[in-house]
């Protein structure tokens, strides 16, 4: 079997150009187009500071259809006012156009780089005419299209999954983007607002597009993407900031032929886009800025399991704690006082930690242990840290990182 | 005058000496007593992973009443279990013992440092001894005791203030501790744990011990303090981990004849209370690990305090805000997005900011400036932001710091 991608579903074509928005030579505009209108679903940041592709792709997805997706690199097209509104309503305009048989509705656009410019439209209308000039689908279009949504990633994400759906074989992949300002909180519903209840939260520019080749319905699409949200992009965490910009959208083309209807096959469906964006969210821990290793937390015992992945993601948000497992230092009491911060109860007497395959603290009391050789079985591409609070069924993991004096480099001036 | 200090309200004497239970060559064990036991009050930790000495301190202080304070730094007495619970027990056996005329629930206990070690009690006890017999009240006694309860902080912190009560002067004055574990959300009734309310919480270990010679009653005392702390302790961030430790104590000697009882002569001596606070949490931040400048950010409009409270320490806990104030980057659109991450809705086109002096987003739009000029502005000691997020009457202000690689270096090797 030969190495699948993101066009690897069948029935979708992509392309990445170099329009000049980056300032760095590499592609940043991207078009990623089904043969026509499919079942869709996407999820967006819960930051009530949205940017203006967040507005006009919970618009445009509302139907559970889209043709196809349009994003740039470079610039996040944020805190624009009614200008920015008009500015991813055009990129839309233009991908319908420029591919031709849609409309600026069948499109949902994303951006991602800094916050506060208007996109420099003259470019991005250039590159998605040239985007839509040289669409394929082969893995260089696919990676093409992986380029095109990178912003301070230093390298490309994807992942696929196959699954037998009937007698059909279907295909299940997907690329994604997010180094920092990473910390999805995202739901369908989209951001908090004011008068509106806000959903399950993501945050960072985290970016990611998933392709599949099943029949399915808008609102099972919907259902599958939010589960495995749920698990993936709303379980990775680097910095914790979300962003302003973040989306994760599912596009069927069905062109397999393969119709998933029945309660088994949307399971096992479900399991392989799972697969997929945990596979994208732990790149994303990987690449996180900065860091030099994967962080992996597992809570356990808790009464449900978003209590257990709020204490996962206090763990792993704390700036004490990440600095500690840079430095390969067994400091568990960091981790373990870190779960105290999500603000949900829970009992020290009844909590036990593992860091890396050793118990450091079991039933509120340290275990003694040998400093060093836990210190030197933390110098790995990943420390896990298993932590159990209690004998509540709630369990949840979280992919983060380390935290560098290379973070503060890159992010002590991004901008200017 | 003469400069003031923790010992200049009358009543009260204070030691602080060299036990050897930190390793650096300072005092790490220190005694403030007053001449009787006196009203009293304290805000703890509300993280649930709360060290022995705040179990211990709580139910010493559920009287409103102490002698004085007992402390050690250079070890938490955290995650230690139920002979974590003992030896706090015991160090306040042993200040009532060497000072005379006390019981153990007299005292309240604090100790800062390292997380799941048992207190070497040896050392306790003969420093605890020791520090008896060289109380005194002068600024150098105060200042022994000010460097008792240090740990990476690179100076001592105190502040004090006078204020007329009736024909009295009345002076308040304290000491505190802090520079890394700071995110303090303190309450009176501590802990969140299983079955019990929360308060408002606290980060960090932060110390805080206020002396004031005013007779006051134990209600009001907690009051004043409560109050104080929501404005300063409670608003003092350098990396949001709420430490197992945290505790602000204020004791009332009355030595000084005045009886503050009117709700006039109350507020009075709370604003004196609450300058004496807002003065030690800035010196935190000032002192935060790895800070080269403070950074303080107010938050208007909200609809409430607790909203706009949230929205600030949200904007402070970001690393991604954080470095851009260290590299005097004016990447605003951070800052604006980081209020997002408080879980609280509001209206972008109703959110304006003003960052160190300039104006760069109003009504949901960005305000042009230039760059250079606003990036050589932020380069000073301390950078403001003040962000407009509504027209409610929400408002809060937040000490927090920068984000350096001093930082990672002083983190990713404190333990081993």
């Amino acid at each position: 079997m030969s190495e699948l991608h993101l066009l690897s579903p069948k029935g979708f074509r992509a392309a990445g150009v170099r329009a000049g928005i980056k300032v760095k030579p590499s592609n940043d505009v991207g078009l990623l187009v089904a043969g026509s209108v499919c079942s869709a679903a996407a999820v967006f940041t819960t930051n009530p500071v949205h940017a203006a592709p967040v507005t006009v792709g919970l618009r445009h997805v509302a139907d559970g259809q889209l043709r196809g997706v349009v994003v740039n690199s470079g610039c996040a097209n944020a805190c624009t006012g009614r200008q920015g509104i008009k500015d991813a309503e055009a990129m839309c305009s233009a991908a319908a156009r420029a591919v031709g048989g849609s409309v600026a509705g069948d499109f949902l656009p994303s951006s991602t780089g800094v916050i506060g410019h208007l996109l420099p439209m003259a470019k991005v209308r250039a590159g998605i005419r040239a985007a839509a000039a040289t669409l394929g689908d082969s893995a260089e279009h696919a990676d093409a299209f992986a380029e095109a949504i990178l912003t301070t990633d230093t390298r490309k994400k994807a992942a696929a999954e196959r699954v037998r759906i009937g007698r059909e074989t279907v295909t299940v992949a997907g690329v994604c983007k997010g180094a920092g300002m990473i910390g999805p909180r995202l739901s369908p519903s989209g951001p908090k607002l004011p008068g509106r209840r806000g959903g399950v939260p993501l945050h960072a520019t985290m970016l990611a597009y998933l392709t599949c080749d099943a029949e399915l319905s808008p609102a099972a699409a919907r259902r599958l993407l939010m589960s495995a949200s749920a698990v993936s992009f709303n379980a990775v965490l680097v910095d914790d900031h979300m962003s302003t910009n973040d989306t994760a959208a599912l596009l069927c083309s069905g062109a397999s032929g393969a119709k998933a209807t029945t309660a088994a096959e949307l399971k096992r469906l479900g399991a392989a886009l799972e697969a997929v964006c945990r596979n994208l969210a732990y790149q994303i821990a990987a690449d996180g800025e900065g860091a030099t290793k994967v962080f992996r937390v597992t809570v356990r015992g808790a009464r449900t399991d978003a209590d257990a992945m709020a204490m996962a993601r206090a763990i792993c948000a704390s700036p004490l704690v990440k600095c500690a497992i840079h430095g390969n230092d067994p400091n568990w009491g960091r981790i373990v006082s870190g779960a105290g911060l999500a603000g949900i109860a829970f009992d020290p007497a009844e909590t036990s930690l593992v860091l890396q395959g050793t118990r450091v603290f079991r039933a509120g009391v340290p275990v003694p242990f040998d400093d060093a050789q836990l210190s030197r079985a933390m110098d790995t591409p990943e420390v896990v840290a298993e932590l159990t609070v209690g004998r509540g069924r709630g369990k949840a993991t979280v992919y983060s990182c380390d935290l560098s004096k290379e973070y503060v480099t890159i992010n002590a001036d991004y901008h200017t």
